[in-house]
């Protein structure tokens, strides 16, 4: 029968907490549906509170015997996954977390969109920017994938400012193979205007910024003109940062992109096909501002680890 | 999100033994493409060997967790999953056995669409056909299905053939609160003969005619033209037994009807849409003529429990 008259379909979905308001599946379905693929991306909302490796372990057992293609995984997962699937992609070795899991035959793969993605919406956004010192906000997941993104761009010198200085140095062994140098900047204003002074840009990968934590990750007066600025926080897509960045004439990058091509990376990974990228923003655009115009009317309050990528 | 920009998506399978080749899962996946439906639906097949209760129930509950809307069951977890589900319709707390499982916020609910479709492809294709004495072949999991179709379809007398006589009694027991009286018939050609020669019609529901069990149920010489003939077996569509009534003059019921009912019963259940039935048929006839132009350059060798609803 299978050979004759049906079509395959696809099935894959999102492990993580909070992740209801997610636009991923959305991203996904309607590139599928462009291409007139069967295609279910489910959202698996787990409970809040710790996720022990049994309970994963055992979840990911189940998306592998109902016929799961792949999963995305986020918060609070992506590293405890790891050590469950059979093969890692270079990067998730490197970094020692994921949130893509390809399943064929029963043979699990780990990958990381979040450093394709970001890396994608870099190089499409910001093709001109010079890179040779970059100020990374931020050295938890998303800082991570952000900064090894940024090494495979070439820039020569990462300032990565954090508060936790444990983060930030185990951010620096993972790219301790990699030709990019890392430096450890103090999270005080000093210290920051310092590195900002001297530096090309600046990428945001703290939660600053979102609906949670408002506010910018640095005072708008540490900021300059020709500075390029770039945020991964997308709810909302114009960020206090983004703002004053803009209000100073900067380069900007909004999360939007890397939201839509860490979802096209995980999208091609799963089918093999290739995704219409510039559809997928449109996509995003269009579900962002009916999401902006719904909050008008509905009380806003959530607390959801959704809004970046982490 | 989901208020403003997202469509809901449906995620279904089919769990037994041997499925690989059930057209059940194409039906159902042309039908939501037909109305625009985001609808994936899985083929679980288990490895062959014994299905224990625990394994079943953390299938099920898998399904639940990772976010499937139902599940068709076939052999041979149709009766195991019975006491596994929160809920059940009438028709599966009288048979003991189910083949469909909806999943609605984590609350599970029984159905068995095997009765309801067996009992609209004989509403639909005999609507004429007396019905006051009918011979029914096979009294096990599908033939207890039919059986329960032909009392809510007003059949006055139901004479039941199967070797087993447990089985047989099983059956009458199961009808012991309607309105038909079920006579058992010895399965020898003597007795059969004598039941056909006062019925109005025969209703194979035993494996034979299957690929794996070829040949017509009854000798056809005991077949006699104004006798309608009705098999469950639709693998393949024209059994021995069709065959030989159709010569004989006799009005015929495929299986296919019943395969498609049953299928288009849980996509409603599933749903809660509408299906397109004559589409559906359409769909049916196309995918049998595909997989009857296959067999011919493929080895037909197969040892499956789909063919027939059971």
């Amino acid at each position: 029968m299978s050979a004759s008259g049906a079509r395959r379909s696809w099935l894959t979905g999102l492990i993580g907490h909070g992740i209801g308001p997610s636009l991923t599946p959305e991203l996904h379905e309607r590139e599928a549906e462009r291409q007139g693929l069967r295609y279910v991306y489910k959202v698996i909302d787990l409970p809040s509170g710790p996720v022990g490796a049994g309970r994963l372990e055992q979840l990911l057992a189940s998306a592998v015997e109902l016929g799961f293609d792949g999963l995305n995984v986020t918060h609070p997962v992506k590293q405890s996954m790891v050590p469950l699937v059979q093969e890692l992609s270079p990067a998730v070795a490197a970094i020692g977390a994921l949130n893509t899991v390809l399943i064929r035959d029963g043979h699990t793969v780990g990958h990381n969109t979040d450093v394709s993605g970001f890396r994608r919406a870099f190089a499409d956004g910001l093709p001109e920017a010079d890179r040779d010192r970059v100020v990374l906000l931020g050295a938890g997941g998303a800082g991570t994938a952000v900064a090894h993104a940024l090494a495979d761009l070439d820039v020569r010198r990462l300032l990565v400012v954090d508060p936790d200085r444990r983060r930030a140095e185990a951010l620096g062994d993972s790219l301790r193979d990699r030709t990019v140098e890392v430096e450890l900047v103090p999270a005080s204003d000093e210290h920051v205007a310092a590195a900002l002074a001297s530096s090309d840009g600046l990428v945001n990968a703290s939660p600053m910024g979102m609906a949670a934590h408002p506010g910018p990750p640095v005072r708008a007066t540490l900021l300059r003109p020709g500075l390029w600025v770039a945020d991964i926080v997308y709810r909302p897509l114009d960020t206090a940062l983004l703002s004053a960045a803009r209000h100073l004439g900067c380069t900007v990058l909004s999360g939007a992109g890397m939201a839509v091509h860490q979802a096209a990376d995980a999208f091609e990974l799963i089918t093999g096909l290739s995704a219409d990228r510039r559809a997928m923003l449109h996509d995003f655009d269009d579900l962002a501002a009916a999401e902006t115009s719904a909050e008008t009317t509905q009380p806003p309050a959530r607390d959801t680890t959704e809004g970046r990528k982490d």
